[in-house]
């Protein structure tokens, strides 16, 4: 194990009916909130309606700003923090999936930010300061309620970077899994396919060292992961089911899956980020095609992980492991018919992109690996890495 | 998954060397510590002079508070409250095992109490208020590092009570696993003990419902234990697998465990407590004894959960579970063979307890399950558990 920090101090409000807590536990961060939140299925769902009068009745008042996106952009964030300035909020209420309690760090940290927002994305900044942030998390995935990460995408530049700051932990996260009920499988399906991700990056390192406890909570995750969806997918209103996948999202990226692995490189995002700043793929579908992609080109690296993977999560009984890389293709071979089993793409035609630019996607993944201090992708293996998933 | 609230708000500096930030980590809290430990050892490990040093360096003066007893008692703790009063110290660092963190809380909030400290444990009063606490974990097991509890023992009452308070959650907890090179493995193995009873009394909850994700938490930090162990007692300067148990024990009672579980009784401790007020017996010996006693006593209402953890977590291949009581017998024989293997007592006499006073253990364990709020158990069930261990 490597040397780490973990710190992920938000209060988490888990379970049914959670959200009637909520006009109470704001109220120590002020009168006045800025709620976020993207479509208008906050209102459809009668979120809006409940969250509105717990806050009424605690005194406190709200400015909207609504629109957020999947892949939240720059543009929508500025506007938010032009809001937040000229009401002078208190703090942002965040209701929604990752996008839109990302997009209300970069608003948090925006509002104190003197010159160019971009500047804390591109790392010449770095924060020193935030508004308090209060999550509504209804679509699990990205840990985004529990952690100090935030991604945007700058379209001017095509670019998506995430913000890094202990100050945009959110202070309370709201997690009720009965919101997540109406998510459409396919979308859980990827929701299920970004948390393996997280519980992955650092499983599948080329730079840590391993210990049993950590191998065992990714192991432990990653399968509760995998039967809590064959169990969503028969009956989209299984309680456990849904609850064990929210929980699971907020655990997969909050620190604990890196711990002690820092330094590792999350790969599959490196390669994943310019698909979606440059295709407005689905994060999760874009993770689906560059995974295994990514395990093939490094399996004679990582083959004892790999094996360990096929053996330990997709529960490959018996599988002869007396030749290294055949047992890596079969391991391999097994995941991608578990991706398509659960309605993920596996090219980039499946995930909807005809003539990827190569150039710019190269570009950009340098760019991320220089970001990130992730080592060992010059031009060729990005472009074999992409290669593999056409 | 039961509803469930989740906040574990400290700042973990986990690895190599990570006692040299000590001094800087202090600082926001102040000007003037009380430092408090246990034994000798501190000083004869060098841990004692590198934080003195470390907190000069940063202006920091030392007040101090000796002798914290492996379990802890409430004349000792208010020895410390009245030094920290006295000499209006601006926080508490504890520099030990969970004996000494548990004693901190103690102190931390009787530094604000205005009548009997006691009255906290007792669940008579709440705490509104505490100096904070920097701890430094030698000797990992109970996740005082991370948790909110705080266990100390009243001689005048024979009580061992529980505090618990979101005011005592450590605001920096430091863990550098070369600390623990030097525990005895007698005692690393009652430390493994303590934390699988952690892990594993929510699993064994006779009330709540269960989900994959809850399950493969506990399995995979179940078995990554079992495996570290076992790479201890061969090589107890392994420096993955001393680290890998210290993160387990972090994680094993801070929350993460019964998460979704909440309500489930803690019954293997609500058993214990009373053998560690009365006998002084290491709480992962007790642990050790009680355990198999109340799997035997309960067997027939958990059956499933027996089997599961046997195949899971016992990791018995080809267990044969066509007769549920013959299966959760060949279970408890294994992990009978478990506890035996790594050195733990397995009976009453084995940990030193020769004439055990049944009237006053039954009493205890009464008034612990109510509070602690621990329904169904009368006179003839605790009677029949201990008698289980003999």
């Amino acid at each position: 194990m490597n040397n780490f920090m973990f710190y992920s101090p938000a209060k988490v409000l888990f379970g049914r009916g959670v959200l009637s807590e909520i006009g109470k536990e704001c109220r120590p961060y002020g009168k006045k909130a800025l709620l976020l939140y993207g479509k208008e299925s906050l209102k459809t769902s009668g979120l809006y309606d409940q969250i509105i009068s717990r806050l009424k009745k605690e005194g406190i008042a709200v400015v909207e700003h609504q629109g957020v996106q999947p892949n939240p952009v720059l543009p929508h964030a500025l506007e938010g923090v032009e809001i937040a300035r000229r009401e002078s909020v208190d703090f942002i209420l965040a209701a929604g999936g990752g996008s839109v309690i990302d997009e209300a760090k970069g608003i948090a940290s925006g509002v104190y930010a003197e010159d160019d927002l971009w500047d804390y994305y591109s790392g010449k900044k770095a924060v020193e300061k935030s508004l308090p942030i209060i999550a509504v998390q209804t679509q699990p995935a990205t840990s985004s309620e529990m952690n100090m990460v935030g991604v945007l995408t700058n379209p001017d530049r095509n670019e998506k970077f995430g913000l890094r700051s202990p100050h945009n932990v959110p202070k309370v996260a709201f997690l009720d899994p009965e919101t997540t009920f109406s998510i459409p499988l396919k979308y859980t399906a990827y929701a299920c396919f970004d948390i393996m991700s997280h519980l992955l990056e650092g499983y599948f390192t080329t730079t840590g060292s391993f210990s049993p406890v950590q191998d065992g909570f990714v192991e432990g995750l990653a399968t509760g992961v995998i039967d809590s969806l064959e169990r969503v997918l028969k009956n989209p209103e299984d309680y456990d089911a849904r609850a064990s996948i929210m929980w699971a999202g907020a655990l997969a990226w909050n620190g604990l899956a890196n711990a002690g692995l820092e330094g590792a490189a999350i790969p599959s995002h490196m390669f994943e980020h310019p698909l979606s700043a440059l295709y407005d793929v689905a994060h999760g579908a874009g993770l689906a095609v560059v995974m295994p992609a990514w395990l093939k080109y490094r399996k004679m690296e990582i083959a004892p992980r790999i094996i360990k993977f096929g053996q330990k999560i997709l529960r490959m009984e018996g599988l002869d492991t007396s030749k290294e890389e055949k047992a890596c293709d079969l391991v391999i071979g097994r995941f991608e018919e578990f991706i398509a089993s659960i309605g993920c793409p596996l090219t980039l035609k499946e995930a909807g992109i005809v003539s990827p630019d190569m150039d710019e996607l190269v570009k950009q993944v340098t760019t991320l690996s220089k970001l990130w201090g992730i080592g060992g992708y010059g031009d060729s293996d990005i472009r074999a890495v992409y290669s593999l998933c056409l």
